[in-house]
């Protein structure tokens, strides 16, 4: 099965910006992809990173075995549109090597960049399941994750999109199963989340390392769990 | 296996006091409580209410069924102390009927009242651990619901508690599962968490229909998914 991650090169994770510096958001957020990636690889299968700009995966300092499974598209489109591309029996999309998406109708799947808590486990969960469509979603009725074995499945990941993706779904005839996953349903996207990095990170994750080498760190001080910076605590 | 629901009968929901009055809350709170007592009897285990005030199951309306297997003990401890006094080898606490808690060392399980979106299969995948301790970690380090069978294990809810218990957990040699869940995951404890019970919520859950019923809708207008209510709706 083809593992679609589509990645917003030029405009990574614009919503912490109140906690990282411009440098800081963009390494962070190619820390959280390759730790996808590596999830992803690890259940067996070759993610495709979909990015908004040109990314050379040697960038990416993904173990050898990692990296060897990975390969990259780009393709300037809205999310929507790009991921779209690569469902089965979408237009298809060229990759780097010039070969086009599934002009055939093998399941894909398409996983966040963000996702940092994802386990190879927790991707088994999704990528195991038997129906047309399966959605692991996030908060605020996001979609994390899907796969997709429906020809005539389309995604729309503008506004709620699990409940969206649900009525697109019955309305072509597709069978849904929703996938109850806490790391899926975690995207890392406004400082708030960045707790859940440092609670549930495995000591391996490149994304908990870029945390802990900026100067993050657990604050419950005020009775409620969020994130501090060294520099905020040396300042008080 | 015994099902404890820790419910803060008096001061329900403090979090959720910019958007209810505080009968709102009272009601809300009431009908999360409601919807988790339906699905643990659901998995065909007994939940008990420690409350710390005097409830009447007769008023939660649950289906008979499940009031016929729900029990209240009143205990006006804080939350970490009247816990334990249900975990294996607590010191107990006496319910309704003058019994008191496992004086044995049968598995405790321990559910937080506020996970309107708990269903019987999510509760299952706790409550069919085999681990000594088990628990499905809530957003912020906290622990929504657990699963204990080792008799030395005591909780400890404040701050990032989920970590704590892990320790706690090395420390007295019990093995210890993380379960997976979104829904177990999900507490509904501040306005933002309203959109979960609006997208997940089952046309049975009470909360729903509490939330349905204040007026409140799903709110995407500006981009990102929020609730309104039909009051502020009809304001602008």
């Amino acid at each position: 099965m083809r593992v679609v991650v589509p990645f917003a090169a030029e405009t990574p994770k614009t919503r912490l910006e109140s906690v990282f510096s411009p440098d800081e958001r963009s390494r962070f957020a190619s820390a959280m992809l390759a730790d996808v990636l590596r999830a992803i690889a690890e259940t067996g299968h070759k993610p495709t990173v979909v990015s908004t700009a040109p990314l050379a995966v040697a960038d990416l300092e993904l173990p050898e075995a990692v990296a060897a499974v990975t390969s990259v598209a780009v393709d300037e489109r809205p999310l929507t549109d790009a991921v779209n591309a690569w469902l089965p029996g979408g237009d298809g999309a060229a990759d780097e090597s010039g070969a086009t998406g599934d002009p055939d109708h093998d399941p894909v799947a398409v996983v966040m960049a963000d996702l940092a808590l994802a386990t190879p486990d927790a991707l088994e969960g999704l990528l195991t399941t038997a129906a047309d469509v399966a959605i692991a979603p996030g908060r605020g009725g996001g979609t994390n994750a899907l796969v997709v074995r429906h020809p005539a499945f389309r995604v729309d990941y503008h506004g709620t999109s699990y409940l969206d993706h649900c009525e697109i779904a019955r309305s072509v005839g597709a069978d849904l199963e929703t996938v109850d996953s806490f790391r899926l349903g975690t995207d890392i996207d406004e400082p708030a989340d960045l707790v859940e990095v440092l609670v549930h990170g495995r000591t391996s994750d490149r994304a908990l390392a870029r945390l802990r080498e900026f100067g993050f760190a657990l604050d419950d001080r005020d009775g409620r769990v969020g994130v501090a910076r060294e520099t905020d605590r040396a300042s008080e």
